[in-house]
């Protein structure tokens, strides 16, 4: 202890939210919950700390920079950075007594020790949905995952946004077509990285890996295929190239598209983008990414794909599954900083603020009890005061109504109900009251 | 990697559930969660890792023996042990853009790295809720505590339970009276231990404390008061104690007891027991656990109390506060063990589950789609498989009604709907439906 004044500032990279601000955090968060809910998902809620050797099994070089690891007793423990791997822990504990499918939700904190700098959180949520089968799982799985991000962004509402989706299976049936088998991983990690280093840089990479003109000439000419949905598809077609997962990729590209309609989701809000990568190495078949239009600076908002098999460092059992993971923490900043966090569309947590002006509390407690009977969230404020200084605080919490009670409501039965918008008040009975706020 | 197996399972002392007991966890955390809301509370969300200096700069030894310590980088870092001392930290932070009284509740996970046993966890939720304020806080609040607890238990329903109350004032001036204030730490620390060491250990172990017979005699008086609420007050009353701490706690209790009818609280559920004295010593005033009536051996479910001043290690200005921290990974716990989780009462995550025998899946996609737009959670079965399967999974899932598409179906623009608790089925329209799942 000593006079040594303590820090009571947040550690850098850990957002920590005012009361307003929270509630428009979990504003995002509540309304990802209920559809995944709403599709049938349920939630699963593993540990935050793990056995290092479970997280670090797949683990490369940064990830081990990064993670937190630590030691406790005999224990060499690690938080979680992730929601998959402990997904895949999951399922291979369980499967003897998990139900097939198996559409699991998580939403939770996840921690990367990265260098601090804006935008880049060390405790972050994550808000993850995974379908998870045995031996095979229906591509129409792909596209309801297609629905769900399009439910959650549309109910959101922030901007005009874009579900860029590809599949693995073009590129690497296109690469193996080329003779490129061997070099599938570095040329897919340049594409990943053309929208920011363009086609000419990307090019002069592109040489350095394979040093073929005409193959070259190829790749770009697939990257750079233009046009809608279909017309892409078609383009893909007429390349005529003989090689089966190339094909079986434009065929799922086609059918979730095809579906995508049966759905009910907006063809504007899809695009079918070759360029899209996705750093991680397990996706095998479709991948995800979506981005505001006019925003496309944030990157990407909801990110995932299909993976083969979930449980390989685990288990022999094959269980292929197709998930995407929006990063909440990151979304919410990025929101706020862009200017997207419109006030308006803020919940109001506290409909009713009830002060109390004579007389005893008993009135005013019934009063209160009455209305959390209809749901409506009401405050009391019990502290000594003047009225103005308990509507100010009313206005500041942004309470819309105060109910005011006195020696005359309380005795003619009635209460005084003051619109905090228009700052008009009328003495009502309760019932009256009760339609008002809800109306 | 290598061929060493993995170990999948869940560290000792980390809970993690299947989907149905995740389902009964949740709806324990969700109401605790609307009543917290309902009372006009706001939710915060404070960080998991905090600078170790502040979670142990008041910090006695047990706790320093359990916290999860280590370093990342140059920082000396701790998980929350609890999820006062982040508020306490919070407070100190923000309060000249807080409004005040500051009524917040946060619900999540702390960390203690105690010794593995049974019901005793090292990653657990607490729930917590508090109200504070500047310089003064109104006693209201400390009975609109007991109303929020009471509303949760009763609305969980699990068993008869009991709030007992009790306020610190009482029994300190009543030791200074004495002439013990020297003593009175240890005197506690023995009274919170009666239940256990029986009356008979009770005054052996005080002997050692305090070696006068009168005082002693005058200890087990107050400790052992029998009767009603009323009577004890009145049995307080007319020993004559000129204290003036210890008539203000008996004037606080008894003003507790007056407003809890004005909330509607039944009086049988609220004890004051003069023998509970909760193990920290921050607390000042009134004192609280909750415990089921027939099953004492689970301990409190709710504890918490009145306290002069929560950010003193932080900041020079005062706030009092109350509050109340269900431990709800214990509690969970304990009411599986003792066979409290009614299957009844599990809410039905999903209600429907659509399964499509012929043709293609827009017709069924269709109908989810309705479904979930009236807020019914709805699951669309995509895989391969006979219809016994299908039928056999939403069994096990306990979900209440599968819809069933086939040629027939989709030609007549109807569904068939099958109640599985039944095993009816009925052809209908999709209103008709609706209509059914809702009621």
């Amino acid at each position: 202890m000593g006079d040594k004044k303590i820090i009571t500032a947040p550690l850098q990279g850990f957002m920590e939210l005012l009361p307003n601000e929270q509630i428009a955090f979990d504003r995002i968060k509540n309304t990802i919950e209920e559809i995944y809910v709403r599709y049938g998902f349920l939630k699963i809620d593993t540990p935050i700390i793990e056995r290092s050797e479970v997280l670090l099994a797949k683990a490369g070089g940064e990830t081990e920079k990064q993670i937190y690891r630590f030691n406790k007793g005999d224990n060499d423990l690690s938080l979680r950075f992730d929601l998959t791997v402990p997904l895949a822990r999951y399922v291979a504990e369980y499967n003897k007594v998990l139900e097939f499918p198996f559409r699991r939700y998580a939403i939770g904190k996840v921690f990367r020790g990265e260098r601090p700098q804006r935008g880049r959180f060390r405790e972050f949520y994550q808000a993850d949905i995974d379908i998870i089968n045995k031996d095979n799982l229906n591509i129409l799985n792909d596209v309801e995952i297609i629905s769900i991000i399009y439910d959650i962004f549309k109910t959101l509402d922030f901007t005009k946004f874009t579900i860029r989706i590809n599949n693995r299976k073009i590129l690497k049936g296109f690469l193996e077509y080329l003779g490129l088998e061997k070099k599938i991983k570095d040329i897919l990690i340049l594409i990943d990285k053309i929208d920011k280093i363009g086609n000419k840089e990307f090019t002069y990479e592109l040489e350095k890996i394979c040093n073929d003109r005409e193959k070259i000439d190829k790749i770009l000419e697939i990257i750079n295929i233009k046009g809608n949905n279909e017309q892409k598809i078609s383009s893909l077609r007429k390349m005529n190239i003989d090689n089966n997962e190339f094909i079986e990729g434009i065929n799922e590209i086609e059918k979730i598209l095809e579906y995508s309609k049966a759905f009910n989701i907006d063809e504007e809000y899809i695009s079918f983008d070759l360029s899209i990568v996705r750093g991680l190495d397990y996706y095998t078949g479709t991948i995800y990414e979506t981005i505001f239009d006019d925003y496309t600076n944030i990157g990407s908002v909801c990110s995932g794909g299909r993976y083969d098999n979930l449980t390989s460092l685990y288990t022999k059992e094959s269980f292929p599954g197709v998930g995407v993971s929006i990063g909440l923490t990151r979304l919410f900043d990025q929101l706020k900083e862009n200017g997207l966090l419109d006030k308006k569309k803020i919940v109001k947590d506290v409909r009713v603020l009830i002060v109390n002006m004579r007389g005893d509390f008993k009135y005013a407690l019934n009063i209160a009890k009455k209305l959390r009977e209809e749901n409506i969230n009401t405050e009391v404020y019990f502290e000594d005061g003047k009225l103005g200084k308990k509507l100010e605080y009313a206005n500041k919490r942004n309470i819309p109504f105060v109910i005011i009670i006195g020696e005359d409501e309380i005795k003619n039965g009635l209460i005084t109900l003051r619109d905090m918008n228009n700052k008009k008040q009328n003495t009502v009975d309760i019932k009256e009251a009760i339609e008002i706020i809800h109306s």
